[in-house]
């Protein structure tokens, strides 16, 4: 077998970010955009414009800002979502339009009601339309791997005839096995005329746990384009993970056949910015960037009978940019020290950045002793706020236990002065929250809640993660403190912060969730 | 394709539990084995004696008292293992011993520091020794895929001479590809005479993502047993997951042409049990069992657009027993309506267990307005206390916040009366648990420790679980409470109280982490 060029679609910001969970504003979408660009990934998915408001401003902004990648926008078949994906893209030093529509008679019946030849039309103005706007259109056969062949045939050619540059056949509700999905890219390969003309794309979802082998299969029989997310995020299961894909290119290469130019040592630190800003993490089992992933991390050290790495680990960690747990930093190390440190895990900081880094590095340095990576991290996350600081914390005591638990609070904010109020509730947190709650008089409901413990012992820095609506509006927040209380506060100030920063861009919706997508 | 009976050979007590993080007691261990029992697996490695004495325990215990499946118990090629996994198997309805050996050159050259031949004349010796305790033995070639073809077919043929019944042909290190994976059981099948007397087992590893399918791809080369975990836990990243391969089986059943015998709707319910018994869950994105894995746990219904499930679920969630999410119980139900509704759920309580539950729930109901499901199972596995509560926490009281953290707590223990003392922190869960350390005299250190709210809303009840090392033995222990500082001084009680029983045992090393297996 030769060894092909494929390209990665990553769609971490679209198909990823819909999913329950993990929405992103349109600042931590551009944050991350910008991390895929390190990545190297071939095209970014910014976003479905006509979802909502968020999602065009994203789209729009990464559009702008992000130049080395193809920038992709999602839209329907419509005059309408085409429009908004191609103004939102009008920006792009290369912009991809990516109309979709299902092809399935399931879909068709069920969810479009309308017809073959309905559905043949809509796609063929669709790929018409979006080509006033740029010349790399996309066209996707939603649910292609439980549509007629011959329907699946007569979708594409006439996509293609209208100007289509990549055709995406996906397996939208990850019911393919391998074998068929390879059947269904050859067959469309040897019957649609033009076929050899365009760049074939894979889209896998993990349902049974097959997104990936599947997508290795359409490579094998001709997709030169993978769609992707970063630690499989997406819709349900999830979607094939770039990180899997990618590393069996390295690992396997002459197996798999095909390569690509993802820069692999950027991979754990993709990982991590996307579960730090989401507040989701892979499974410490998950592939390539779970915390047991590598066979270092377990107890087989400790036994000294490793004479070769390769004996059980196929990957080494540096591969995929894993740092060192090493003891690093401690009360009296200086900013310059800080800074190097951060410039060797990746982070190229500002001065404003590093000053606001280095206050939270002191102000852990007296509460514990060891700063490790993975405490340096959790504060980097912290310090690259995305809202100004418009409210801060500036004390908490709260008394809890058998007891019902009360909290005063004193924050600053743009009022003059300070304001304090105390809050009872049925537990440390929820009085913390109700006394926040009533100083800045928002209403907050609190979705979800939840805590990581980075490193061993008493002093461990705890990791809060919180999903909460704030007057009717859902953001995440997360918040570092060796107290959980506190972390928890800070978590909320930070989600307040984020809030109060959307009203001011009268973004009227930031976080959709949408039915539609491949 | 003509569909075949295919045999689940669970290791999630074996391969899983040695995966960082994953540590059971016996206790534990017995209480996950009668579950998948229930599950109907057709056999379960219930441990590897040889590693430690809580390992042997454990699989003694299983055997004894699981009667339905195969128990199996692993060794190495060596007199002692062979011999302790013997009389651990001995009480067992059906046993087997499972006896292993690397066979690739890296393994032998790197770990054992051996030849072939003299593998070759160690596998013979081991099975031989095996046949005496029992007539079911299974040999695994361990790093198979790794392994020179001639010389895997000369070490499987060997094996098959000396009585083996079962060969299992591992991909150790996660890195072979589907159609490599499937060569290699075709060729084993071809050249090894009496390789159609005896099972051949898959057994696969995720490093690539592919585990999954690499276990299919065998299945479909003539593998008739295939090597899987719940939630796909394992060494690394993980074996293949049980629920993935039983729902391909079942959702695409005519595809993958085989079938087997486990319950499906008994896979939820055993995925949450394993988690909650060692803490970790399963990322919301994960096949089958995840939160996100049911599209309509997303805001899809909220549109109210799905006429038909099947436009984008394939499988129904009540398929593997997942529960529906409504509100059942509240401060004025009674005992009955709990026991009816834990039925319901599919727990059968004895009166004991039941008493301890109302004890909670009423306790919890006065916090909290509405019991969910969720909640209940919280509970539930909260209450299945595996190790007698020597131990109670009786008060605490915290304050944190702005200040340094203190604690007191009262307890009582099989002391006369109760204890109490001050502990202080650097934030209130160390407050808590300095406290707690000073009471029993203890030596505590606490290596992870995490928290997830179950259900949105200000009393949301949180979960805690955490891994300890206490007096040098490491244990885990969850709490449940609304309270995040008090669900985490009863993580650690209930921790404390499972080494106060493991001494009494006097069960060595209970949690032991091993560098060998397949």
């Amino acid at each position: 077998m030769t060894t092909r060029e494929v390209l990665i679609f990553d769609t971490t910001l679209r198909d990823g970010e819909q999913a329950p969970g993990n929405s992103l504003s349109p600042e931590e979408k551009l944050r991350l955009a910008r991390q895929l660009d390190a990545l190297g990934v071939d095209i970014i998915e910014a976003g479905f414009p006509a979802a909502s408001e968020g999602d065009y401003r994203s789209v729009r902004d990464i559009a702008t800002e992000v130049r080395s990648p193809v920038i992709a926008a999602l839209a329907r078949c419509t005059e309408r979502d085409i429009e908004l994906a191609g103004e939102a893209l009008s920006g792009a030093a290369r912009g991809r339009l990516h109309v979709f529509i299902s092809t399935s008679d399931l879909h068709m019946r069920e969810k479009l009601r309308t017809t073959r030849d309905g559905v043949l039309a809509m796609a063929r103005e669709a790929v018409r339309r979006a080509r006033q706007y740029t010349d790399d259109v996309e066209f996707s056969a939603e649910d292609a791997s439980r549509t007629d062949p011959d329907f699946l045939c007569r979708v594409v050619e006439a996509a293609i005839e209208e100007g289509a540059t990549t055709i995406n056949l996906p397996d939208t509700v990850g019911y393919a096995m391998p074998a068929e999905y390879a059947a269904m890219f050859r067959d469309v390969r040897e019957r649609v005329p033009g076929s050899d003309r365009i760049t074939l794309s894979a889209h896998c979802h993990d349902d049974l746990g097959l997104a990936v082998a599947n997508t290795l299969a359409a490579i094998s029989a001709g997709a030169a384009q993978v769609e992707c997310t970063v630690n499989g995020i997406g819709e349900r299961a999830g979607n094939a993970a770039l990180e899997e894909i990618v590393m069996a290119s390295r690992v396997r290469g002459a197996a798999v056949a095909f390569q690509c130019k993802v820069e692999s040592r950027e991979i754990y630190r993709t990982s991590q910015l996307l579960s730090y800003l989401t507040g989701v993490f892979p499974q410490p089992n998950k592939a390539i960037v779970g915390r047991n992933a590598f066979a270092h991390e377990a107890g087989i050290h400790q036994h000294g009978m490793l004479q070769n790495g390769l004996t059980y680990e196929i990957i080494r960690p540096d591969m995929v940019g894993i740092p060192h747990s090493t003891l690093v930093l401690g009360k009296h190390s200086g900013r310059h020290a800080l800074e190097r440190r951060c410039q060797e895990l990746g982070y190229q900081l500002t001065g404003e950045e590093l000053a606001t880094l280095y206050q939270g590095f002191t102000a852990l340095a007296e509460r514990k002793r060891e700063i490790l990576d993975e405490d340096l991290l959790a504060l980097l996350h912290e310090s690259f706020s995305d809202a100004p600081e418009e409210f801060q914390l500036s004390h908490l005591r709260v008394v809890c236990g058998s007891v019902t638990a009360t909290a005063e609070v004193r924050m600053t904010g743009s009022w003059t002065g300070e304001r304090s109020a105390r809050g009872t509730g049925d537990g440390p947190i929820a009085a913390a929250f109700a006394a926040v709650s009533e100083i800045l008089e928002r209403q907050l409901e609190v979705v979800s809640l939840s805590l990581r413990s980075l490193t061993p012992g008493r002093d461990s820095v705890g990791q809060v993660f919180l999903q909460a609506k704030i007057d009717g509006k859902s953001l995440t927040g997360h918040g570092a403190s060796t107290d959980v209380v506190e972390a928890s506060a800070r978590a909320l100030v930070h989600a307040l912060n984020k809030a109060r920063h959307a009203d001011k861009l009268e973004a009227s919706s930031l976080n959709s969730v949408y039915l539609w997508g491949v």
